[in-house]
């Protein structure tokens, strides 16, 4: 009786194993096709491990999500995980349940799709599982990591610069984007697929986030999953301290802002309550913040405010203000 | 709009890290709360990883499972999983997505079925994700392990007995007991209850394996999670040999038997097609097995056939003829 036994179940583990080899990758000693997988682990090293669920009208739609999207988003966030504590992403795991009826094509498509975000990092695909659905397309994905030089959440200190990579809002404007039946008027279409893009196919910060972390001066680092303003409070509550931001120092970048202004939206309210734009949140010592900005590569680093004594997040608008932001929480299935 | 950002959500990550916390549990470094959890594995070991989804109304129905009973399962199956390549399982990530209304109670206990798992086996809960789900439960477990002496499915060879732990068929038989509406007439109520526990408790052969993994003249294990009649082929082709399998060796216990005789089904098509029963599938050499089956404390070993040549698995009954055995396959949404 157990559902994993359909007659082309076989079948489909070795189509996902011929998919998923990479022969000659290191620390692998037996991947897919055992009962567990078989990894040796860097000596020394300290092992880092995450898991996250993506799910049908939770947190994607088939109608503008193709099972490639799928794929590289649910591999993206979970590696997104392993860099923000400063970690090496080295292997994962995939568990996919989707429709009885659907075709090879689109299952292939979505392991096409979660291999190329895990190509182009040095991850490799060792074991997962397959199921049938009784309801939508369900992922779960599971990446395991090395690092030497961890960093952690908890540790950002009164004082400390609070600073992001990238811009804040690409993600929200890009869902809000493929949420409308028809493309929004008067926005340039490669603007417009910039955005969708950033929802669809993330970015992980990896080698950004790895030189952070080694670099010196950084005291406490996440990445930016459900949004600034639900994110900051989360590492000042772990860490003991509050927090000041400057909204008007936050990244929004033109094109975002051209989205915002087309669909009559705050891109601000996108920038901090949008989530999903898995840039890094980073704390770090005054002294160090230019030293890390000029020195990164392949994203701007841009202060937004600072983390001082007490508790809670305190928002300031341009005019010195204190001013409540959007947490943004917007639910699918009560959309 | 990630719907991880529910207001209640970190009041929830706050209920599972109190309810998982292990304090002093060695290796982990940092757990539930962060991006990751970071982990200190034993130098020298391999690293053994799996994961495993379980799904409402493919695996399990509500109406017989209790969230404690899930959570249960859903690890007890990867640790399993670990224990049949020789593994020590050592920690786990949960992730669990339920319908919105979910009493916060019943996902405590989800979470208290799966840590009473882990505390009779050493496993620490270090990570996990949670989701509302707009369909019923969904499960995926990831649980990690270490060993020194790893036995694949990969290595048995022509000569080699095949034995399996304990009796086969339990877990098919609570399932046939479960889904009906009223209990089978003319069986013990004590009976009925071994049989459900079976299959919605499962009791991975963890110190069996680890004994079995180290006594040396083991050549192949794997668990039975899917039934011989699908698990012994599965090791068979992966080690490129044979099988002959003597279908009245197979050990069914006398409760199984009367409740099979009390449903009017097969028991043997139970044992070999029924799957979940979580028992160890070995091959050994035929000089050791009588001292691992003397040696082997908590479960039965016994002899049910012999590795051969050539390929495929045949099944011969008790005058000697080659016959078809069930592999029972039932899919909840087709039944």
């Amino acid at each position: 009786m157990n559902p994993d036994r359909r007659p082309a179940e076989d079948d489909l583990v070795r189509m996902i194993r011929g998919l998923a080899s990479r022969p000659g990758a290191t620390g692998v000693r037996r991947s897919i096709g055992d009962d567990a997988a078989l990894l040796e682990p860097t000596p020394g090293a300290t092992l880092v491990a995450t898991t996250d669920l993506l799910l049908e009208d939770v947190h994607f739609r088939r109608r503008w999500a193709e099972p490639a999207d799928i794929g590289w988003k649910a591999m993206a966030v979970n590696v997104s995980d392993v860099a923000a504590v400063g970690g090496t992403p080295r292997w994962a795991l995939v568990a996919l349940a989707c429709p009885e009826l659907t075709a090879p094509d689109e299952i292939a498509a979505f392991y096409e799709g979660a291999l190329a975000l895990c190509d182009a990092h040095g991850v490799v695909v060792v074991g997962g599982d397959t199921s049938s659905s009784p309801g939508g397309w369900m992922v779960n994905v599971t990446v395991l990591g090395e690092t030497v030089s961890p960093v952690l959440r908890s540790s950002a200190r009164p004082g400390d610069v609070i600073a992001v990579t990238g811009t804040l809002g690409r993600s929200a404007a890009g869902l809000a984007v493929l949420e409308r039946e028809a493309a929004p008027p008067g926005v340039a279409s490669d603007l417009l697929a910039e955005m969708t893009d950033a929802h669809l196919r993330p970015r992980p910060r990896v080698a950004e986030a790895r030189w952070l972390a080694t670099a010196g001066g950084v005291t406490a680092m996440m990445d930016l999953s459900d949004g600034l303003a639900t994110d900051l409070p989360r590492l000042a509550a772990e860490s003991g301290v509050g927090a000041t931001v400057y909204i008007d120092r936050l990244p929004v970048s033109l094109a975002t802002r051209a989205v915002a202004a087309a669909l009559i939206h705050d891109p601000i309210a996108w920038a901090t309550g949008g989530g999903e734009d898995y840039e890094l949140l980073v704390t770090c010592d005054r002294a160090a913040f230019e030293r890390l900005r000029a020195g990164l590569s392949g994203a701007m680093l841009t202060a937004v405010g600072e983390i001082t004594g007490g508790r809670g997040v305190r928002w300031i608008d341009g005019d010195g203000r204190e001013v409540t932001v959007a947490t943004g929480f917007e639910h699918f299935s009560r959309a």
